[in-house]
Formats: structure tokens, sequence, C-alpha cells
């Protein structure tokens, strides 16, 4: 059974953020992105899917302790209760869209895990969509 | 068919705080409420349980344009895209648990309804769980 | 273990449907009722709640094979691929609101079932909210 | 950061149909499609995915106002609250099946999106399962 | 404010079991159980609900640290991964039904939490339903 | 209309497991797997995507009846209140994590179905994610 498997965990966490960019006057970011210049927050929900085969020691494609611990280091630890604009600085010169924080979560985690296992970063910011980065370069 | 119906109706805002009184230092603050006390936000789900008999012209126990409107004004405009701390006061002297926020918005939907339809307030804040306000006073 | 135990049971239904009373005019049927005096349709998603005290032979507040008969039988064989104005007669002075498809479903189940075991019917019609008819006279 | 992101926006809307081809007759449709032929209905959910890479103004790869207007005027004013036998002429010589409905939800989305954006139409027509179309010729 | 609130804490444990009673025989327990005689598993979702007032110094019904580690020690270390039959006695004289289940469960936390604080058990066995058990004696 | 088109069913079962190898020792097990080593169990979620045409006479890529025919046979009466490990012999080498699981499944699957028309198969286990197997070999 030499077939690619592709496993999937979600983490859920919970920031503040606005869309709001420090080179703009405030009326050029308020005209730009509306209410979402205001101060808002959401349960972000990170579906991370990586791929590979199994161990045949473990059964498993990834080491679930091993990629408990990377995402509570390389994820949690950044986001999870933070503000995006004031405690990060991934967003000084792009605003936090659901696109650009998903771009920016694909850049940490494909750093961080073993070449090529990295398939998919899916970001759910509400009930009303998701962004995907596939295979990120 | 004179029965009593209770009809819920659910809507979603997003909303940034943290668990912080101004008449606490910063270290008190810190130690009473850890983690909770950094800003981080949140999609919050309402559910609004109203109760009474179908009205006999339109079939509905609540006229659903009146209640949107209604949820519109008391709710969105107040808490949707808004800093719980900095841009609401009901929070200057307790902190913004789900159980006050439950508690803030039955009072105000209790104002804002005919008298006795108001049957329950409940609020979820995230995956692990929710707060109900019932019948309240 | 003399407690009472509440159990509920989920099923689904697709129906087709129009707010739209025989009795009115066209005019004043679009009037009244809006969009939904055009033809549409929903998956219905019912719980019924029954209460007693569980078997001592089963362990089972209700047995499960006779309550699926009894659904069968009185709601999916009534409601299911089924037009609620031109299929059956319920709503022919009333129109097909939620409130009024779960009070007719109440009363339906209410005579069907043991007497004092009914507690609640919901009915989910879509994603916005729910009605409740608790303990059916 | 030049990675491909894919968008994905959801909506739902209410439909009345049944499986019958006029060329058929009565006997003929019921005993292809069973009950099926009769009139029912569905909350359809249909997600849709477009892809590109973010603005570099908005941060985003779509106008959400823009594409909100494309679905309100494309899909929900076609498809909600409507019948899709008597108010459409798609289901003339097809069944409405869950394939058929994506397939002409993928052709009118990709005529009216700009080409090679559109990724990807799925359709939900009840819990049980959904329909993909797949980068639509 | 001096409502009554009531708050609800989901956690979700992963079980083994099978409707089987040592002093009935084979036959009897195939005969009385079917398929449910059979060794399954289920993942159960319980939802703990407690009412009272908030405190005034943490905002909070009840301490959810204390709650956690209540809700571990009770239910996490007797039920998850364990084999309700053969790693647990209650169900030696009574099958493990989702009434009985959520009736132990509730037996166990209404001994452990402080008096007149347990609302309601509710237990998920699978999608088709669940069981209540409420302000249990 | 002549473009691919992927159908997802969904069937959920129920099954008792450990991770435990016959050719291990207790203490080899217990210190390779932890708590998975105890007998456990979940609702599993299976979702099945095949790809193809709509039939031109049924409007449907796969036929549903002898598709739930197919599942019934060669999923739900092999694992369906099984155990794992007792019940089959899949497992007496390999432990039944997902990734396994899925695997079999798959190759089940693909088996049972027309060539070329499996598409993925993902297992879910419980809430936290699930896994896929992709166009299996």
């Amino acid at each position: 059974m030499g077939s690619q498997v592709r496993v999937t965990r979600a983490i859920e966490f919970s920031t503040s953020l606005r869309y709001w960019l420090p080179s703009l006057s405030e009326a050029e970011n308020r005209r730009r992105f509306g209410r979402k210049a205001d101060q808002h927050g959401h349960n972000y929900r990170l579906e991370l899917t990586v791929q590979g085969q199994p161990d045949p020691t473990t059964g498993m494609v990834v080491n679930l302790t091993e990629l408990k611990e990377l995402l509570e280091r390389e994820i949690m630890d950044r986001f999870d209760h933070r503000d995006l604009n004031a405690d990060t600085s991934y967003f000084d010169e792009v605003p936090p869209t659901p696109e650009h924080f998903a771009l920016v979560i694909a850049g940490i985690l494909k750093a961080a895990l073993p070449a090529g296992s990295l398939e998919r970063v899916r970001l759910h910011q509400d009930a009303d969509g998701f962004v995907d980065v596939v295979d990120p370069e």
C-alpha cells in the first residue's frame, strides 16, 4: 500500500483585527475598507492538510504529538488571543483579509514542516465561506 | 389551535474584546483573567426566542421584517464590528464574559420587544458551549 | 433510577409549498406574503421529543422500531415529496408558515403517541432558525 | 507572495422541483424517477470557488460587493423561490438532478465571471452528499 | 442583574460497548437487542448545563478551570477510551442505552457539583438524536 | 455538456477498535500507541466521491440504488457494529489508524466500482480532522 494519504487537522483560535494600513489616512482606510476598518474579531478555524505515506511503525502519516506542538508554537502562540495589527508585523503593509492571513499561515507552516508535506491550508473566518492556499510555493 | 409557539431566529456578529476592568491594576487584571486579558475576538452567534400565538392574518408569531429591523438596530449596530470595551459602556465594571454579555443582550431585547414575548436568549461564543438567559426579569 | 428522561429523534423530508390562501385574490396573496407566495421548497428537519422512564427490559424510553414506523406513517407518507398546498388540506385556510406547520405536526403526533409522552416538536425550515411547540394541548 | 488563492463563498436558496420530462408519459416518468417524480423541494446550498491573486489595493481575490451582486442576479433571481420545471427552461429535456443543476449553475457562473477565475461549483441538495463541477469547460 | 444564567459546556469521548446482560443467554441478548448486541463504538458528545448567578469577581457562573478538572476526573477518566461493559460496572444489570448512560452520567455529575447547580445533561450518541436528563433527582 | 461531475455520498457506521498488534508485547503496544491501545470506538463518517458523466436517461452519474447496495454490502456489512481487530483481518499487521482504515476502504471500493470512477475516499473519525485517499492506485 504505497498510496499517498492526506491528513487534515483543525484548530481554532480567537483573534482581534481591523483592515487598517498605517501608510493611509484614516479617511482613506475607511473609504477603502468600510466597516472592516473598525476593530472586530473572529474565531478562526484553520485546517492544515499534510500528505505522505503512513509510517510503518505508527501507521500515521504525521506524528500527531509533534504536529500539535508545531501548531501550538507556530500558530497558537503567534495568533490566539492576539491583535493581528498591534501584536504582529505581518499586516503592516497589507490588510488582514482572509486571503492574506491564509498566505501568511501557509508560509509559516511550509517553513516549519518537512519539505513537500504541506498540501493545503484552509482558513474559515465565519460561516459564509473560506479561503484555500493549495501547494504553496 | 391556541397553543403557544416559540420562534427562534439566529444572527451572527463579529466583535473584539478583552477581560479588563479599568478599576484594577494591569497585574490584577492579568492575575484574575489570564489570557483573556489579552485583546481577542469572536464571531458570536445569538439565538433569540420569542413566544406567542400565530397572527391570524400572516400565520406568524412575530413579524419577521420588524424583528430583523429590531435586531439590526439594537444588536448589530451596537456590537457588530465593535470593541466591547472601548466602544460600549456595558463592561466598565464587569468583564465581558459570555454570562454578562448574554445578560446585557437579554436586557436590551426585553426592553425592545412586546411585554412577555421574550422567552430566551442563547449566546454562542465558540464551539465549546453557550450561555442561556431564560425568561429574563 | 426513576427520573424522567427525554429522547429526541430527528427526521428530514423534502416538501414543496407556497403561502397562498384560495379565499384571497392573487393580488392580496402577493401583497400579504411577498416572495413566499411563489412556489418554493424546503428540506425540513423535524425533531420529536418524547419523555418517560426507560423500559426495564429494553432500557429505552420509546421502542425505536415502533417510533420509526409511526414517523414513517404519520409524517413521511403525508409530507415527504409532497406539495403542502396541493396534496394536503391542512393549509386551505392558513398559510404553511413554520409556526402553522409545526402545530399541524404536533397535533398529528400527539394523537398518535401514548398520552403524555409528547414533550416537544421542533421544526427547522432553513439555517436561520426554528419553531418549537412545547407540551401541545 | 504570488501564490494562487482560492476563495469560496456559500449561498442558500429555496426551490421547488420534480424529475419529470414533458416528452415522456406519466407512467414512464414515474417508472424512471420513482418518488422524485412527485413535486418536492430543497434548500440548496451553493459553494462557489474562484481563484486568483489578491488585489494589491484591497487584499481580496474577488471584490465581494460585485460577487454578491453577481450571485444575486445570476443565481438568486433565477432559482430562489422558483419552480425549476415550471419557471425555467433548463430542465425541459433533462431532469433536475443535482448533477444537471450543478452543470447549469457552473455554465451560468463561468459565463458571468472573468475568464479562468471559476475553480469549482459545489451543490448540496440535502444532508446525504453533494455534487462538484471542477474547472468547467 | 440577579437573573439566573445557564452555562453549557460540551466534551467528547470515544467508547466501546454492546447491549449485553450477563444474566441473559446469548440467544436472549441477541433476540432482545439485535445488532446492538455486537461490540460497537461511539464518539459521545456530552453537554453539561449548570445554572447560577455570575460570580461578582470573575463574571462567570462556574469556574471553568475547576469544571474542566471535574469533567476530566469524573467523565473522561471513567469513560474515554474505555469499554462500557468490561471496564465499568454501571451496565451489569441494564444495557448501555443512551437513556441509561445519560442517567448514570447525570448521577455522577449531580454528586460532584454544588447542590442545585446541575440543570441538564444532554448526551448525543450519533447524528440521529440525543437524550436529556433534566433537573435530575 | 460533456463535463466531468463528481458525486459524493456519505454514510456513517459505528465501530469498536484498539491500536494493538498481536506480534508485539502488551508493553510494546502500550508504549507505542498510548491510550489508543485501550478498547474504544467511533462513529465513522465516510464520504465516497465518484466521477463521470451523467447518464443521459437518468441524469445521474451513478445509479443511487446500486451505489447504496454496494455500500451496504462492502462497507456496512463488514464494519458497522463490528470490532475492527477481532472481527476483521485487515488490522492484524497494521494498527487501525484512520490512515490505514481509509486505505483499506479505498481498496475495497476501488475493486467494487467501475474502473476509473472512484475519485476520493474521505474518512472522518472524530471532530478534529479527517483523512483522504485521492485517486487510489
